[in-house]
């Protein structure tokens, strides 16, 4: 008898980040600079102890709390996203924000994964394209595979895609007619999950003008979508403005963002500003999974914004994190710098690190094989790379994350993954490569 | 230029849910005796905040609770989970439940309506088949529609669907051919959503069997999936064990309940417990989906159910539930009763009431237009029914909730619907249909 599954459900592969978190769950003696989890120490325990003390010491804000919502979202948490994406916004420079119009195109998710997980869902059928960078989020990756859809990916620059690389792809697409098929470009802007890049506002731009053009052949819109999951999670202000700030903003840009890294994983909590066709489609969806997000997180969050406990926790865990960056790479300096080159972050939670070519990093390679053996966990590059079959996956890199091990658990699992190195390149390659701290030119030679 | 939408981005109409919350959530003079929202004065405001309070004061236990847990939900929560489905068991007759058993095939998920969709998404391909009870959960028919499936319904007597109509409905399938695309029948076994029809196991072990002998003509398995939401919200002790006693349980039987109705509808957590296949493919697709339901109300209600504070407060709402429904149906049996058919409820939150068969209550109709003149709102029957090309939607019925409606509320809300029914019976139509009191015999003749 055969399986009664879908396509999707025969051709959904188990996510690695259900793998990754459940064995590092389940070992205790594993340091995991792999799964995306958050720093436990800074998590606001007191806060959003308080802060539900508050929210369910009155009776009525107690009920609305604990009553179901409307599925775009509680109005007040709505607002205040709005108000916080027009302040973002601002401070980068783009004047023109307008919180009254953002709010209009929110809509409040189970963190961002959920409203990529609609977009996807309300624009791509299986056949169909979409862009992204290379390397990207690998749990879009995950999204992307599951829906049945091709994938094109764009050489990653210090400051964002390829633009040359883009159009050079889009030629491509026009000449055999794939165009018609291509729905989206997929850009995690801020500190990009997994190599740390932030996208200039000129590049993001540059982009959705090229998309426009070539929208004539694919005879339907082609939509940027901004991931800013780590807008917040920077080591110092941002300076670069997002593509809400470009004039067909409300037309061709869908913009999403997390309240979850920045405050609690365990509080799951995201929104998407989209133009209003994609909104509609997707708050008829996000009706059928769940008639909306639970109502008491997003008051939760809600009050923490407005009582500015989110802000001052956000100072708090942006100083760990850029405490936690620098010693990872000091601690990479000491155990292995002389053999890779790694690229420096200015915000999020990870570091990206090229090994030599020869080295092998992914789930089935000796290094992997030997990293577990001394209880350490990375995760492998390759599955950061969109399964385009026009380029090879590079297999030599590493995203190491310093999300959630302490000070000292990076000091030692970066010492476990130096003897790892030490194991798997016996014939002492030497100073093959070095390590190239400055900005501009610390990108792998792979890429 | 064409939208950019998928087929399902297209297809998904906006949920009826969606436009009755918000209608009732805009008008503050209406009288909703229609959104499924659950009692406000016995949400639990105190509990939920001692609870929080106990949760988040120890730093390791908020910790937990404020990080990322894995896709398939907390262990705690699936264990006590688990034990609690094992108990309903027991005091249902049925010893062999296995609390082990049950936990390894158990998933967490944003209310049990994420299992249901998350079920169809890993079985459903556009045009494959589902079965129905005629009416059913009209939510639920949405995931349907959005996911582009066809339907056949089946009638519903008062202990369950008429196995002699199943048999039919498959007898036929079976000779067109399109068994091959059936994937389940879908039943919501207790205190019914929106007749309050609580099925007997007899009859879903005559279901389970029949499905079970037409799967040779169907080439695949054919799922029962039993949604038991309303199972812990009976006015007395439930008899009825569920389909989970069946020997073929594991292999054939979707199991799914939920913590959002019985405690609150602003933590939105349910569960499903599926054969092992169908789980595996559901907690992939639930990590794209949003890597696993919220830590913080896993936490919450996990500490509710082990601190006891869940079943006291199961007891207030019973009560409170049971009370309200006696009020409506008391002032139905006042206002309207001579022209009218109604369903008593033994548990859960809805009356249905069939009017007589001249008197349309859809949407577009004149009287619900006057309904809402007279400031009240219901749900029309007619969305209740399966859009299956085989028979006519009945039109004459609608769904009348004491969820939400406070004993006020309600009297008020019944004695406008009772002028409505005075404009839109202007002739006076006498006592033409009786109210038939008696649980055996008191189906609308209709069905």
């Amino acid at each position: 008898m055969k399986s009664a599954l879908s396509q999707l459900g025969r051709r959904t592969e188990p996510p690695p980040v259900s793998w990754l978190m459940s064995t590092s769950l389940a070992r205790p003696r594993l340091i995991s600079l792999a799964a995306g989890f958050t720093d436990n120490p800074t998590l606001p325990v007191d806060e959003a102890r308080n802060l539900l003390i508050e929210l369910l010491s009155d009776r009525s804000t107690g009920e609305a709390a604990l009553q179901y919502g409307s599925t775009q979202g509680a109005p007040a948490l709505i607002e205040l996203t709005a108000a916080r994406i027009q302040s973002l916004e601002q401070k980068a420079g783009n004047q023109s924000a307008d919180k009254e119009r953002f709010a209009s195109r929110l809509v409040i998710t189970n963190g961002s994964q959920q409203l990529l997980y609609l977009v996807t869902e309300v624009l791509c059928d299986p056949g169909d394209m979409v862009l992204l960078e290379d390397p990207t989020y690998f749990v879009y990756l995950g999204i992307v595979q599951s829906h049945g859809l091709h994938c094109r990916a764009v050489r990653l620059e210090t400051d964002g895609i390829d633009i040359s690389s883009l159009d050079k792809t889009l030629v491509h697409l026009k000449k055999t007619g794939a165009l018609r098929r291509l729905k989206l470009l997929y850009l995690v802007t801020y500190h990009q999950n997994p190599t740390g890049t932030t996208t200039s506002f000129a590049k993001k731009q540059a982009a959705l003008d090229m998309l426009r053009h070539y929208e004539k052949w694919a005879g339907h819109p082609i939509y940027l979508v901004e991931d800013a999951a780590y807008r917040e999670l920077g080591f110092k202000e941002e300076t670069e403005p997002s593509s809400l700030k470009m004039i067909e903003a409300a037309e061709r840009v869908i913009y999403t963002g997390t309240y979850s890294k920045p405050f609690a994983t365990g509080i799951r909590v995201g929104y998407g500003l989209l133009p209003k066709s994609v909104r509609d489609a997707v708050i008829s969806v996000k009706g059928n999974h769940d008639f909306g997000t639970a109502n008491l997180l997003q008051y939760l969050l809600a009050r923490a914004i407005s009582s500015g406990a989110y802000n001052a926790h956000l100072e708090s865990v942006r100083l760990r994190y850029a405490e936690k960056a620098d010693c990872m790479v000091s601690a990479i300096r000491t155990s292995f710098s002389d053999v890779v080159q790694l690229q420096i972050p200015n915000g999020g939670m990870y570091v990206w690190v090229a090994l030599p070519k020869t080295v092998k990093t992914g789930f089935r390679s000796k290094f992997f094989a030997r990293a577990l053996d001394h209880d350490v966990l990375y995760v492998p590059g390759q599955i950061c790379y969109a399964p385009d079959p026009t380029r090879l996956r590079p297999n030599h890199e590493m995203r190491l994350s310093y999300g959630n091990a302490t000070p000292d658990e990076i000091k030692e699992g970066i010492a476990r993954l130096g003897r790892v190195i030490g194991e798997c390149l016996p014939e002492k390659p030497g100073r093959r490569l070095r390590l190239r701290p400055k900005a501009s030119n610390n990108r792998p030679s792979s890429r």
